[in-house]
């Protein structure tokens, strides 16, 4: 078995930075050997935060001069399929971000080109790494709540995202850019796939903000119909503003279960009775799933030197990429529309 | 003015009972004089335990044989609209329990009687009088989370309901038996109608409990698109076994408010650490909607001694009607359905 | 049976308007009849908001002009002895506030004259009737947490005492006029007399606000061991400015309970990430109390009605009258102090 | 400067456990090079378990026989000063756990010897990192709840301490072993040293499992009187069985903060109306300081990597002393005693 684990970090954005700071500070028997980015300052800036000397602005350039044996891929959905692919023929393993690509069919060439190199593929769904995720899980399986009869999951997330994620010529907008873990959500707790689909969306605050694009949402409500005859819902708003919101709620024909919370913090104070009690709310992503990151981290690491596969990988992201493709295609016809459809077209 | 309002209960079931008490130990200026119900059993055990000593089986006899100023109808659906109609003929002011009626042709003539004969219309909508969400319409309407853009509004009971109310054929369903209260929240909340509105339903419990009347569901989740643009759902459960369950959270451009909470008492108990803390849940609707309960029969009496017009009447029971038939009709015919379709029929 | 009580209200300051509004709105079968206050402004606004005619300056007036079967004593502790004792002797039903009097000596001749004319006592501890702490005293009786072996209980109310109850010359100070409740709550709730008690007082807030009063003090730390061997305390700040809080929690051999929760209504609301979410305190004591002070007043009218001795009468008062004097000697005098120091002097 | 830290884990229990997962799974630039403790299953059970291979069954068989740059020490408290002085003399870095030791003659010892020998000296205080109480403690410094007026702080621990632990004569007992951490949260949060102490104790849950060592306690409940004026308390249990519990509360002049909760998880459960909602409890300190535990080794290796004193060190450590030595002699003596009279006694 191998002790270590090199790793060159594809993307030196918000979501890179978290991951290596996972990998230096919080995941042993791994090193951080290189970054790659496109964007010169971004570039540079994290590579200096990290202290990371080795830095290019390709892939390619990275794997011609460096050595290393796993990528972890941060960047724009659009580029993961080709990264990935790369990466795989080079032999190395990739931790890709969600969402895992913009159609089945990349889906496809990266699940079967890592399993044609043999590298693992994992992706980026920390929320299967959380601990009280990962609790509630367990415990709907041991039959807590009994037959899981109705799941509600919903993600809002702070900020505008950036020009690209607003544009269905660029990506799948927000219910694959945000709502992607939802989409993994449901099917992991529920325990079933997805049979139909119906989305209401609508642009409220972007509007005011000037964002015209065709067909961006800001705000989306997703109905789910489950293979298994159970209903659902996911519902996304970006941005909403005030924080980083991921709750799930599901009621099972024994009882029903909250997971997650606003409050970010037990602090809780009160200066003005005409106001009220003030608790910290979760601000963003990284505080929320803190320990889920970490976790995700170290399996992709753990996995890589037992040579194991992934608890979570193509698989897992294809279906992802479907409920995002039905759920897109409901409110573009404004019908229901059926996971074979996209399945199996025509 | 008057200085006492006397009334008639019609139906000494479950929330009659909830309202006889309501008027005999919380609201003042107001007398309880006889009692109503078909069943003769009922009619005496309420009778006798409130101590109300007219008691009758059918309002005609009431109507003979008493003297009162108001009726307080809570019987099955079907009965709304002669029961109102009969009683405001005869110069009765009516509190009227929801759903209002059947179809809106039966809400019509409940509202063209009720104006006709000059006698206050209200609607059991106690939802309106709960403290908690009173303060959160006013803090809504005062601009506190912004435009509202998404409202989640659920209800989920205990128990099963009666065969009438399971059957499509003599009710409405779930949507109208125990969601009517949601129907409403959504248009107070938001400030706006529904547009249109698509609807998944589930038959998981009754299954099991050998319910295999057409058309029945226990579960329901319904997407709502509103006029002004935002979006909604709607969900119920019933039987859900594990208490009463009525939350709402919405989310505005500036914001995002819950209201409600599963705890139903501020005491926490533990006893065993891998079992965890305890604390009691709402178990009925009489204790969530304790307040919610008095004030709208305070309300009640007080538009009768003031001669008002009460904040809740036949409008707003007509709306939800409309909002349950869309959402019955999106279900049945597996398609979203405006509420224009309902409201204008071809 | 009598079917109604007829009450006169002696004291029309904030309690005397708590108890006028639940008998008026919230208790059947008793009237209001008559309003007794020394200050005619305030005889006069209370009065005239809750529409009572009949307006006295002296209980001996009210005595002697109207017809009532009880009176609520809600005026300054100094005078509770003496309006108590003439309302007993005209054979008027007593409902008195905490404290109960200043001393035991009072306490004695006040449970001497309304036994001898055969009158109720009932002492104004609302806890007593709140559907919490009725819950939880029902709960630890019943075993669920074992053993009481320490209970906390807390009483911090926003503002400022009057000047009286400021000073140990008129009143017994914070310890009387704020914690009576939590010197009646730890005997009701651990089943147990207290023992002996240590005492730690500060003046933080009154100092800044210029209160020089000898022995003022706005913070209290009493240290409890109980006769059966368990362990105390209770905490008071008067005037905290954040709200009204009132809190207990207690652990036993083979459980912890709390009691009681600083929010005020399940509203929760945020609009800003850097702040957190907000949620609505108790801001009063009538809040805190809405259902306790309505119980505790159809208790007194129902055990008048019934012919039946209160839940809570003089022998409750008179021990948190102990545990107070106790509590103050044993700052004044820097040492533990034990009650049989008070109940039986040398 | 030196890019690893050496360290020489003594004591292999517990607390020598969860020390050592951290420093192996969540703290880069560290090894853990040996292991030392006289028990050998302990020994080789935990050198087992984290795979480390030299083992040694004292502290000088250490120093003689391995190569390293710091200690961290987690053996029973009589042993603290011989071994602190010990590694200081042979240069060793010292994260010392609490209690510091068993008087302040021994803290002073330890204090001289790390600064004569320019060895750091850690004090095992992981309420210091964690973030809610360094949050919490940032926003009191910041004014945002004014003055401090009055502090409570509690731990309750799960369960039976070992019998060293429960004899004065091996250890100062509870307020020592379990409540150290509440001696230095109050000094910490309130920014001021103690004046006086009232201590009362009680044997409850001991008495039933047959422990009748003399003085030994359970229960216990101390006042505090600051320097600065203000009050404050400490309360302990253990074994109290629920959970581990570690709260604090504070009152400033200008609003209330709370620190904590009983609640572990946010995942809520209901299955039986009848029993309530079920929320996961901390079970254990490792699970409630999870992060505390973390940021204190990273803290120990960082301060030596970069030749820093850490932020917690012998004087908070003797100051915990000091208290508990109050704590024990007020009971003792069943007086108030002041701090002076342990730090310059006669």
């Amino acid at each position: 078995m191998k002790d270590s684990v090199s790793v060159c970090m594809i993307g030196a954005g918000r979501v890179g930075r978290v991951h290596t700071n996972s990998l230096l500070n919080a995941v042993k028997s791994c090193k951080v050997v290189a970054l790659v980015d496109t964007v010169s300052e971004t570039l540079t800036a994290t590579a200096n935060d990290f202290n990371i000397s080795e830095r290019y602005t390709s892939l390619e350039e990275a794997l011609a001069r460096s050595n290393f044996d796993a990528v972890v891929i941060t960047t724009p959905t659009p580029t993961h399929k080709d990264l990935s692919i790369l990466a795989a023929r080079a032999g190395k393993h990739v931790f890709l971000e969600k969402p895992m690509a913009l159609d089945l069919g990349e889906c496809d060439q990266i699940i079967e080109e890592t399993q044609k190199y043999h590298v693992n593929l994992q992706l980026g769904f920390m929320r299967r790494f959380d601990p009280e995720f990962v609790s509630a899980a367990q415990r709907i399986r041991a039959g807590e709540i009994g037959r899981p009869m109705m799941i509600k999951s919903l993600t809002h997330g702070p900020g505008l995202p950036p020009p690209w994620a607003r544009d269905l010529k660029t990506s799948n907008g927000m219910l694959a850019e945000v709502n992607s873990h939802d989409w993994d959500t449901l099917r992991w707790l529920m325990g079933s796939d997805l049979e139909r689909v119906y989305t209401e969306v609508a642009n409220l605050k972007g509007k005011k903000l000037g964002v015209d694009t065709d067909n961006f949402y800001d705000n989306v409500m997703v109905s789910v119909h489950f293979e298994n005859g159970s209903l659902g819902s996911i519902s996304g708003i970006c941005p909403c503003g005030y924080g980083y919101d991921a709750r799930v709620e599901i009621v099972g024909d024994e009882g029903i279960m909250q997971i997650g919370e606003l409050k970010g913090q037990a602090v809780v104070v009160c200066t003005n009775r005409d106001q009220g009690l003030i608790t910290p709310i979760y601000r963003t992503w990284p505080e929320r799933f803190a320990w889920g990151y970490i976790h995700e981290m170290r399996h992709f690491v753990d996995c890589i030197l037992k040579d194991e596969p992934p608890q979570v990988g193509g698989l897992e992201g294809r279906w992802a990429v479907a409920g995002v493709l039905a759920g897109t295609k409901s409110f573009l016809e404004q019908r229901p529309v059926y996971l074979h459809e996209i399945l199996q077209p025509a």
